[in-house]
């Protein structure tokens, strides 16, 4: 089940690199169905907040807290804080993570606030997001350097 | 100084009000200068994401991790948990918070990673939120219902 759903994640990761932005997608899941989607637009919108599992998030329209509740994130790469506050805002109960040895995400506040964590170690999550930063060294440079390489949390 | 910033993150609140939104709304401040400025818009845009932090954040564009870094956020409410991770991402080491009693935002979050806090108490913004949800209620029912109501972070 894990699989088919990152699956759907790392092809949002796909749309995004083919927009020429940088590849992390995300699915929200819900009684076994997706309910929404969406990627990183980071360098498409000139965002500073659209990640991927921020895009989802926007995405998904009037669910209740129960809806919320019941819901997992699908994600390919381990989330940042602000992510990560997001999912803690919104309930969000469970997060399965594709990748988090290409950068680590504040996992450790999301487990501090009750959030399931499961690293199912996707060998296509880690590889899209190193070849990204292999091949546009200069602009994933640009973007870390934004948050000074800020990746975990206290 | 911070009279002069607050007010500024007041009219901004005041701004979302007259568009039929929460009156929430912050200010990005850097060298004594507000560099972006942003209102809650949830309800305007039916955005789940658009808080007034973030939409401040989402509009200051273009800038260093040393630019974060010599900034502050003003802000009428304390705030969420997404936005205290959206501020801990970016490095902002100071939020100036308008009003606390309200609502409790993620306060100790923030701490705990560095951010120094600076609590105002100030009238006008606790005003501007309590007549909201007085003359709002099932709007602002609707809207906590969807975060059941979670105020405060682990």
């Amino acid at each position: 089940m894990h699989q088919k759903f990152i699956k759907e994640a790392i092809k949002e990761a796909e749309k995004s690199l083919s927009e020429g932005g940088i590849p992390i997608g995300a699915v929200l899941v819900k009684d076994n169905e997706i309910i929404s989607r969406g990627h990183n637009r980071i360098i498409q919108d000139n965002s500073l907040i659209l990640h991927g599992e921020m895009d989802a998030i926007e995405n998904a329209k009037n669910l209740s807290h129960e809806d919320y509740r019941k819901s997992t994130l699908y994600t390919t790469l381990s989330p940042c804080p602000m992510c990560s506050g997001a999912i803690i805002l919104y309930n969000i109960p469970k997060v399965v993570i594709g990748d988090n040895t290409t950068l680590m995400g504040a996992e450790n506040l999301l487990k501090d606030n009750g959030v399931e964590l499961i690293l199912l170690n996707d060998l296509r999550c880690k590889e899209l997001f190193e070849n990204f930063v292999k091949d546009n060294p200069g602009l994933w440079e640009r973007e870390l350097a934004k948050v000074g390489n800020t990746t975990e949390l206290k």
